[in-house]
């Protein structure tokens, strides 16, 4: 690598140690460093190829995302006209319409931002993010919210998802008995497809304000979208940083040559772990807090996009590997043991952040007892740090490869990157698996039984099997 | 089976439905029911017997914990005492010391017990669960608590765990500033190994309050002790029922008749899944988001108790399933696609619950729009219901095997049958995987590194490879 080149690509304050992944490195079943310099930067260049042509046919909306600054800019206009009349918002929806969100929150509001003051928040809303249908989660929201003081953003892409309706019919019912039809419209925002489905049409006719998904940028490719535009907003969140982030790691991601590509290694290292070496699940493990969520949305990403029948000439192959989240150092003691002693069929990502505000003295308390006096003096920052360290160094001892990333500090140009570098190592792996990144034809049978069991028009209600006695106790 | 026979066994108000996991019943790949009169009886009988004897030797302590009735009352004597002086109840701890807590605080006080007032909690505490050392998390949680009017319940079985004496030592600090060294031991309360560790020794020199935890419980069989139940009681929760709930269902997975007992169908299925079927993911997808935790509850014991080198005179052969937990019907929006078009490699556990108390009736507003007339006039109860009905439906047709739990409501007896049922399926499938499902190796190594790198007497640093410029961006 040319050192002039290096200089003309964007800093993203990211780094990728693929170190132990790599034979010799890791003591058996590691990467053989040759085929980093001829087959996988063979098969990249062809993945880069065919992302290429998707983007140029219009279907990979989201590369764009961080350049429409305008439509960025009227997502902040209407956060601001709002978000100074309500003090709750409320985020109805569900998958890829709330698990940026919900990332975003974690990582730049914090997990106690409701419970802060108007004061401690600077005068922004409350954000609640209502994904799940269940009743009891729906009642609890709505016990403790206020409506009349509550914007509403009902998010559904294709207008018409089931349990976002079911939620938006009982949130606007309630606002309906307690402020009238009329007004409980000021209270709604819709988050849709610029033309078609129901929310678009019900934003039409009743004057319902109503944000744009561009058409070629589905749900779990949206955060950067008006569908997690709006509600970070909404909360003070810097929007344009997050953005710039975006926009540095999707330069940075564009460059063809795959050692200088971290979305390219990612997926060319981690398809290779599952169709070569025989590794199909992939850990994501975060070392804070901040990225509790985000593990659930790469989770959604990586599953939802590379799970997927591959039509063959010899017949249809499932493939696709399975995510597994999970948060250090907690689960250091739940997942690890399996992590180290399991079956080899897992390659973990680790994910580390190298500043952070107030990395937390622990104080010199109990210097008698053996276990709390190496610790004083250290910081906790340090204490994770070093285990993250030490439970990656573990693993390669053990023979199993991981990687890990890091970004400068946990804030909103870190989190658009990092929800740009997953995105395009998310179409990278598509094309090197085979198979189309953007659908997600598997989820439609239990849409129609579903639809048909509760006698919606169109469709005929399956005989469901009665539980055998012989199979059940 | 003799209706006699069934009429003995206590109801526990549980059902699980297998037939989806049954050839021909499931089109392809079932069970043969033939294996279900013959193989399976007589593996699960060895099982039986091996985790019978196990008792015998005194090492399953969490069998046991139901009938302590006399510990379980001098828990809630200790919160009772504390919970009439303190506004907030912090838990630190991680793992197996707080994922039962997690469990039950979200099924039985709701997620938002914290912004509830005090007159809505009924004078109970708020509950504060510090699982991550995270400086950002800490800071957090420290920053909103006023610590004057918090108990501290620090939870560590061994006494010595880092994260937990990290996390005890810079609350402890805090609260030296704030009330004097004198005052602020009266804000702890220890729950730890009733001998030995450094917590035991630190209650004992200084006179702070101390839980006993048996020593023959691990951390993830450990929520029916004092682990688990002094949150819970703290704070309200029917610790009783929740014992009654897991003693009848400890009568009843104790019977030695395979069709008869959950606890050894699930260990018997699933075990089955993932050595003659090639199915080890097994996926355990609660339809409520009162069992949110108690998913990563599960992930643990899961993956902790089984995740083993098994020793055999051939070598030692790494086994164990890895569990996955998911969240109906929202990641049916994440996860679905993957099990219905991705690799044969998974198994699902689905989790449902039959009455709730307000099902939220789903008004008929919208009717002219196909996506929402026909949600109007059902319950959100019944679209969650129908949803996990379609998806097992679904997942059947595609010919992947499938369970179908259900509870009777979620409430303290239902939380605590659940608790034991799963630990008791563990160890069941710890006996026939052939491994020890009570401890865990594999995890020293990384401690030990963490130990070396700071500087705790009796462990040398280990010198960490840099990362490789050859390999890494």
């Amino acid at each position: 690598m040319a050192a002039e080149a290096e200089d003309t690509l964007p800093d993203t304050g990211l780094s990728l140690d693929y170190g132990n992944f790599m034979a010799p490195r890791l003591p058996e079943g590691g990467v053989d460093p040759e085929l980093l310099q001829g087959p996988m930067v063979r098969d990249f260049a062809r993945a880069h190829a065919t992302v290429q042509e998707a983007r140029e046919r219009g279907e990979m909306g989201f590369f764009q995302l961080p350049y429409q600054r305008e439509s960025a800019a009227a997502v902040r206009d209407v956060a601001d006209s709002f978000g100074q009349w309500f003090e709750d918002v409320l985020v109805l929806g569900i998958g890829g319409s709330t698990l940026g969100t919900l990332s975003v929150r974690d990582a730049l509001l914090g997990r106690g931002w409701n419970e802060l003051s108007l004061e401690e928040r600077d005068h922004f809303p409350r954000l609640h993010v209502l994904e799940n249908p269940d009743p009891a989660a729906v009642s609890q929201v709505l016990d403790r919210l206020d409506l009349r003081r509550t914007l509403c953003n009902v998010v559904s892409k294709s207008g018409s998802t089931a349990e976002t309706m079911a939620q938006l019919l009982v949130v606007e019912g309630r606002l309906r008995e307690l402020v009238g039809e009329e007004k409980a419209r000021g209270h709604l925002l819709l988050t849709t497809d610029p033309e078609r489905g129901d929310l678009r049409a019900l934003a039409r006719e009743k004057g319902i304000p109503a944000l744009p998904v561009p058409p070629n940028v589905g749900g779990r490719f949206s955060v950067l979208s008006p569908v997690g535009l709006l509600p970070a907003a909404v909360t003070g969140v810097d929007v344009d940083g997050m953005l710039d982030g975006a926009a540095r790691m999707e330069a940075r991601c564009a460059v063809p040559e795959l050692p200088k590509n971290p979305a390219g290694l990612l997926a060319v290292l981690l398809h290779h772990a599952d169709r070569e070496l025989n590794l199909p699940i992939h850990v994501l493990m975060p070392y804070t807090e901040g990225l509790r969520s985000f593990r659930l949305w790469f989770q959604q990403l990586w599953a939802e996009s590379l799970g997927k029948l591959r039509r063959g000439d010899a017949g249809d192959e499932p493939v696709g590997p399975t995510p597994v989240g999970a948060v250090g150092p907690v689960d250091q003691h739940s997942l690890l043991q399996l992590l180290m002693e399991g079956p080899r069929d897992k390659a973990t990502i680790f994910l580390g952040v190298r500043e952070v505000d107030d990395p937390v003295l622990i104080p010199n308390l109990h210097g008698e007892r053996g276990s709390m006096a190496y610790l004083g003096g250290h910081t906790l920052k340090a204490l994770v740090d070093t285990e993250r360290k030490a439970t990656a160094e573990a693993l390669r001892r053990a023979g199993r490869p991981n990687l890990t990333l890091e970004v400068e500090r946990l804030d909103a140009p870190a989190m658009g990157g990092l929800f740009m570098l997953f995105q395009i190592a998310t179409v990278y792996a598509g094309a090197l698996y085979g198979v189309n990144p953007l659908d997600q034809p598997g989820v439609e049978l239990g849409k129609e039984l579903t639809y048909g069991l509760l006698g919606r028009q169109g469709f005929s209600a399956p005989d469901l099997l009665e539980p055998d006695p012989r199979w059940s106790v």
